[in-house]
């Protein structure tokens, strides 16, 4: 298991901010093993991202924050997040009724393909219990109505913080957070949504879809934020779709994008490869 | 050159509507070369495209349409129109001051890959005259302000008119043509526009694109109707976007998609793969 | 549960087969709920796929195929089989170590997205077996090494005969099949392997198309025949790479797109969508 | 326009190389507009394309790039070119009959998408000239055959020294061109070639493709070696394809994917954005 940090930095562009952090790593003898940067020339906005090994650098892993911070980033103004890659990062996932995400999710953590921890799995029904319990992941049944949204919220909460949660994944939730919730997980939490080409919104997309006779299915995988489906986008792929698709195709094709781009955005996420800034992101790959 | 014949037919959905076109032909010793239908199980709806061959085909061409619609149309409530590959379409261009799809356009009309006359070309612009030129095709400057507009199109409509056009490609026309314009040429207008997932309006969609972080620009070709870029879709494209693309490479990129989805709307169009219903789209291949 | 037939059909291009077909369904009552043909000009041949409602249909149906092939196809020289949708397609499973085709097409298995029974799933290899078990599925552990190869085939299609299985899928099964074994299933052996833009054989591919620094990994999903890798494909797609993409990342993209082609070619074969000829299929949607 | 100077260097991975270079353009007042690096673990190289602009700049441009291998490419044994934003490229295109690779250049070079400069174009045939004169650009006919092919080729690369040709790209020229020519232009000739998945060579590889029923046609823009086809790739993309596309319309929809893929290897190569190393390549966006 690799042994590194990662720093991810984004502040206003200005000469000099990649030479200071380089030096900050020589100077401690940090071998970097990864660094991409990007400036938005338009914005005048600096993204980086550096990933060092942790091994023979001369700062203990409890101050690099402090130091660097101190050394570097008051000048240039920075805005920087530390991660180790000896830290797991601890998935909590919310589902409803469509198993699709979900299998998908645990069979790529089954596997290994993603270094992470999933402490429990939370539903507002019981179907899909039975698929959770096959994995041995513990799974808490959470119904919410209009009246107990508040207060279920408030268990929901609670398991997160008690199980130490570092980021949520919605896979096919179909329950709306409240901005108090969101506030509490900025950008920490993943949701995915269908879409197409034009977009469509409402009760019934799909059949919205369907009459104006689209080409293609999409779906969006982004971070939640108080304005729903409107959250800094992490990852987008779309599926072509003739006059020969009806609805259930739709779907059926619907749901396999969702899966696969769901999964791209959660691979950004537990490797630190994505910045967010303003209601966008930057994401490394 | 083929000389065949191409009926376009839609109808309710109802037993025996393939057997009795097929049996019309076979009849009167038409060859059918393509057959193709589709049935839209969830509003009952009947569609099909025939080819066959003229050479030894007992009706006259100038019956077949007649004949048709008394021996089977009427039984089966069919909406019908027929084609023949022999009448060359005649297609009248217009543009504005980008000439992306412009060049593309001429460059396959000029290596043959379209079978299609171009009589002429307007532009409200004189900045793209020089290239039709060099194609030898006419070229029309009507200009158009609020002011004339009304004036200008009667001027456009006389044009179509008396050149027997066939149908219209505004090949990137930043004019929006008036709803008595349209209606004159039902299902014979056709327009490009970019689009995004999730799409953007207003005045600068690509700056909204830019600013939401979207990972696809999409390309939208669709037959003008009274509700601006609403109309049915013939044929759809994305490209690829990052976060490393800015407004600029986005036009780039967008201009790419622009002509090679319109030139593949053209070519469902001229070859008669096209049926409308409602407002959306059948489209053969 | 829908009660129709399908008839799948392939024969030398002439005239009027599709009024014979559609005048025998008419004639008998038969329903058309869907057809769709496809003329390939260049080799004269025809092919077509029709599905009807047996409810009302006049012949029985055990003398379907025998009353049409009196009645039409010998009169046009048609190969024709004939599926029934109340009969659900069984199909067995071989594994080997990778999880990632199994997991997928177990989850829509017990989603219910496909009507196919699974009786038993085969690896060689005992890595699987604890997946398979949750899905309550039957596991036969068969190794096979040079020496024991012939014995454990004559195992396995003893379990394909006594458990009639309608078709194989290699899901990821790093075994090759003999020809004697692949001539007892022609055309209903499903495998899918990787493949590059341009394609790379050999012990390592991932490795040869990484020097090569392609663009893409593309996956196909094809028919088993004697030649390895080449049978008909049923299907196709493909992902974008980068110089950024490592070996481990292209074999982890490689997954994914893996896994969604072999899903596209199930759906198909279970729908009776694909006619074969010769080397390669038609893939009605 | 811009001003700028652009560093694209590769060497053995070590510690301090993105410090080294960028404190060689801080010390000398240089102010850094774009930075990108990648890093082959598996061959532990290193690449790098630094662009700074030139104002204000300390060291003279023709100093640059001595000065940067003294002071930095020496001691980390960095292999570099230095391009100026300022020098356009001039670009020398061969064409042989096909004219949608030669349309779509010349109409991105005429409204200004490229900056570049095309002081000539060679054909072996005369077919395009008209094409050709339209864009007022000087014509060469050199026409090529067995017997005079050493000759011919004399020719051609008298004229490409005398008019300080910077690269030539072979925008669907059918002739192969000498190793003895190559090797004066290395990862200087841009060639364009279709290709599907699998891929297929030989005389008619459309024809084998259609025989093997494809889903896909590609095309693949690379830089061309002594190794027929088989050069550094720069761009790749594909189109799909079902068995409704005959040979002409493969080839029809193979035109489209290869005028696209060449223009965007064109654009990596004029905003000398692509790094060769050993037979693959690295593309910054």
């Amino acid at each position: 298991m690799k042994n590194n940090a990662i720093l991810l930095l984004s502040a206003p562009d200005q000469k000099g901010i990649v030479h200071a952090v380089t030096d900050f790593l020589l100077k401690n003898d940090g071998n970097v093993v990864d660094i991409d940067q990007h400036v938005d020339l338009d914005n005048q906005l600096f993204f980086m991202r550096v990933e060092w090994e942790l091994s023979g650098f001369r700062i203990p892993h409890d101050k690099i924050g402090e130091y660097f911070q101190t050394l570097v980033g008051n000048k240039f103004q920075i805005q920087s997040t530390l991660y180790f890659t000896q830290k797991r990062p601890r998935l909590a996932i919310f589902v409803s009724k469509y198993s699709h995400c979900l299998h998908d999710i645990l069979s790529r953590y089954q596997s290994g393909e993603w270094d992470v921890e999933i402490p429990f799995i939370i539903s507002n029904h019981q179907k899909l219990s039975s698929i959770i319990e096959n994995y041995n992941i513990p799974f808490h049944h959470i119904p919410v109505t209009k009246d107990t949204k508040a207060i279920q919220e408030r268990k929901q909460l609670e398991l997160l913080e008690s199980n130490n949660i570092d980021f949520v994944v919605l896979a096919r939730y179909m329950q709306i957070l409240s901005d108090d919730f969101v506030s509490q997980f900025p950008n920490k939490v993943i949701n995915i949504h269908h879409s197409s080409l034009p977009a469509f919104v409402g009760a019934n997309p799909y059949k919205a879809a369907f009459d104006r006779g689209v080409k293609f299915m999409g779906a969006t995988a982004h971070y939640v934020t108080a304005d729903l489906d409107e959250g800094p986008i992490i990852a987008q792929d779309i599926t072509p779709i003739t006059h020969r698709d009806n609805i259930s195709d739709m779907k059926r094709k619907g749901r396999d994008i969702e899966k696969i781009v769901l999964a791209k955005a959660i691979w950004s996420h537990i490797n630190h490869n994505v910045i967010v800034h303003g209601n966008k992101t930057v994401v490394f790959e």
